[in-house]
């Protein structure tokens, strides 16, 4: 199939609800993520809610990389949406699985601009 | 179904390509968007690459909205993701569709964080 974009949607879940509810952290966990994927970080952007939760969104020159953090349930939602043959979004979720301490998860993967002319 | 989060994939084709191309356009677009669907703005990025095309987030208390456009080829990938009651989300997929004059589109629905302890 000729797609511009492969989109990643990650249910992360029984995450460590800490680490969930920690903007620093979570912002240092998304860019290692980015970078490990393979891509170029063109900024971010996060924000922390009250009384918890987290969201954020890194930009990067192949699209970008969002997370949402629900500390309360262990869970976060995650997406990886890349563009090009130079980046690797699987290594991405992977970073994030690992780092949040998921303790099972799901990903599936959306083929975006799907192309006749392509 | 209990989910936290409802996510509208939204792709946009045959799109007026001119203003796929135009940063500050799209970036008024989108806070609109946000508005219009009842969401409260955060904050945003918004790059433009060379020699074309835009990618852009907007930051909402209810989760984000991002849009990156491929202007050669008049097509836009546009992400909705809310959640809570208080947002329509399909209110700002239309906001899209109309300004930038989407020949036709495609709109999937994700439900995110569905937790059966909900």
């Amino acid at each position: 199939m000729n797609a511009l974009g492969r989109h990643l949607l990650v249910e992360l879940y029984d995450c460590d609800k800490e680490a969930l509810n920690d903007l620093d952290l979570l912002r240092g966990v998304m860019l290692d993520a980015a970078i490990e994927s393979g891509a170029v970080v063109l900024g971010d952007s996060f924000h922390r809610f009250s009384p918890q939760g987290v969201s954020g969104v890194v930009i990067i020159a192949e699209s970008h990389l969002s997370i949402h953090t629900w500390p309360e349930f262990g869970y976060a939602a995650v997406d990886v949406f890349t563009c090009g043959t130079t980046v690797q979004p699987e290594k991405a979720a992977q970073v994030l699985i690992e780092k949040l301490g998921a303790g099972h998860h799901s990903i599936a993967e959306i083929p975006r601009g799907v192309l006749v002319a392509v």
